[in-house]
């Protein structure tokens, strides 16, 4: 199987498996007072400052969330009770947002907060200066994330953090697709909320975090017992915790081989599609991440690509994989200015630095074969 | 060391690790549409078969979450919703829920729902009479624990199931701490949702479910992905669902067996205890769990006899892991009608089958100790 489809979820890292088989050994529960817990509780504080450390972030602004979803969840809910405490009800979201940052906007709506949605442009960067020309006196958070998962696209997310700040204003980063990926230093960002999940780099499922500055407000997303200094109830998931510790570390210790390798692998195949007829990238080569390319294959359904490259067992996708299924052209394609079309012809590649050369050759050569086998072009 | 505190948390089993492990072969999203995600669905929808099976129920009324908080979290939520739409803003609860129920009525309570807290007996009961005279006409949600977590006590939840039938009224049971310890059929005991958690039966941490009924309203709590029927975003936790299903499976194939040998121990323990002068059972032996033994030691702080015990290697607790830490009176042992100081003397013991006779002398032997050195008496 020829896997390109790192957006949607990596391998477990050997090291992140071990690292979590190790912490199975530690079986009480954090929060009991007695010894089998004291230990647990002392591994919960050594990782969570080994993770502090990974971020550039005090351990006090970690809170572990069962994944990116929730985080997204809880940072927008969290500057919406506090939006209501101050009478600021409107939000600036990028309208290329994952749709746990996007659902939960609409649902905010239903709720009475005004929301602006703000576009990118044709290269699928939502610019500082649109993010500024939506904000309002009452606004009381902007979301704009990382880097986009279908465009791979990095957003100008450090000059809207300074924005922002100057402003007064929240900022919410969903850096699921980025941490691990891109060096990253929430010091130097400067966002008030940055999502994560361990997942998407070599982790485990169902484990995230959410890093919250010293001077966030923040609230509880799920009630119930005083777990993380009384904001997200919930056993903590000490196994889980453990595999993605392991699994940033060892994404950062390798980054720079990693994205080469990766970057080598991506632009080889954009090289070599960028030639064929009826073939477009979307979105620009600057400024996105290493491991991703999304073509449109005008002509073709990408769908029924995708289909028979998954006969031929190489994975790659439509666009998100929590949206699979629905069969519903990309928000993220059409907010760029895609027509209907376009974006049904899109597919998504992500590598991962584990590819051989040989499999690249494949990939390539499959590619080509089922996008003539559809339209006749190669 | 001598693990007595299985109600807070319980090691996980081999078959269970051994069922995660496997799953992690299946390394696509299960959301993904080519061949990764469809095998790594096929799983999905495999285990969820076998869950229903074990729960009896159908695969569609199982939603997977991150755990029993939770799970919790998202009945109250979707009753809240669905009670808001038809201008039924009442709830009745039981004084004794876990606090990821009372917290989220206390959360419900500041946006506008009246809650009814209906104590229990000082047997640690709640009374389906006191329940149901607590009902109005507004009244969308019943909640009332299965088994409490803190003195074992069962609730009639079958009898409360009838009456909110009847009246037509939403109820929620968490099963946290029943869910493969009590024989349990989700059509017959006939509530609306039902919360569980893995971990609390030899299950990883990380993950449990919500049984909803089909005719029960569900909203989603978390917002993003088009997960679980649109019903829970955030990728699926395949491995963690695996072992979730496999601690279940063995857990009940054991159920009699284990009975047997957790009550065995406990009563054994509970008659030692029980002859000495100062020393009370809170709740009563009948309609308890089998491994809950909860002792008022008079004269004595719990939180020095844990300690002292701790230092001797064995675990127990002065409740609910959860609330650890917060050293308030138990809100459990306080709504039965035990003093705070009596709240504040008191130990729960949770057994677990794997302990040994031998163990369990030095159990007894140094409770007796602990509690002898505390105030004189034994």
């Amino acid at each position: 199987m020829i896997y390109v489809d790192h957006a949607a979820t990596t391998p477990l890292r050997a090291e992140a498996k071990e690292a979590m088989l190790s912490a199975m050994e530690y079986f009480g529960n954090p929060s009991s007072m007695h010894k089998a817990g004291q230990e647990a509780r002392g591994l919960l504080g050594s990782l969570r400052e080994t993770l502090a450390g990974l971020l550039n972030c005090s351990p006090r602004e970690v809170i572990f969330t069962s994944g990116g979803t929730e985080s997204d969840n809880m940072a927008l809910r969290a500057a919406a009770i506090e939006g209501k405490k101050l009478g600021k009800t409107h939000m600036v979201i990028s309208a290329i947002e994952h749709h746990a940052v996007l659902h939960t906007a609409y649902a905010l709506e239903q709720e009475g907060f005004q929301v602006t949605y703000v576009k990118p442009g044709r290269d699928g960067i939502v610019s500082s200066e649109s993010i500024e020309q939506a904000l309002r006196e009452d606004t009381i958070l902007v979301s704009l994330m990382y880097a986009n998962n279908e465009t791979g696209m990095i957003q100008p997310v450090e000059e809207v953090a300074r924005l922002c700040q100057k402003k007064k204003i929240l900022f919410h980063v969903d850096a699921v697709q980025a941490l691990g990926h891109v060096p990253m230093a929430l010091d130097v960002l400067g966002a008030d909320y940055v999502a994560f999940s361990a997942h998407k780099f070599g982790g485990p499922r169902g484990i995230g975090g959410l890093y919250v500055k010293k001077t966030a407000p923040l609230y509880s997303f799920m009630q119930g017992g005083s777990q993380e200094r009384g904001k997200r109830a919930g056993t903590e998931n000490l196994p889980a915790i453990a595999g993605m510790v392991k699994a940033l570390e060892v994404s950062l210790r390798n980054l720079e081989e990693d994205r080469k390798r990766i970057a080598y692998l991506r632009d080889q195949f954009v090289d070599t599609l960028s030639e064929i007829e009826g073939v477009t990238l979307n979105g620009k080569m600057e400024g996105r991440l290493p491991g991703n390319a999304n073509f449109c294959f005008h002509g073709a359904s990408a769908e029924s690509l995708l289909m028979m490259l998954s006969e031929k067992e190489i994975c790659v996708s439509t666009g998100a994989a929590c949206a699979a299924g629905a069969l519903e052209p990309s928000h993220v394609l059409l907010a760029m200015g895609l027509t209907k079309e376009e974006a049904g012809s899109s597919l998504r590649f992500s590598f991962g630095s584990e590819m051989t050369d040989a499999e690249l050759d494949t990939l390539v050569e499959s590619v080509l074969q089922v996008y003539a086998a559809q339209t006749g072009k190669r």
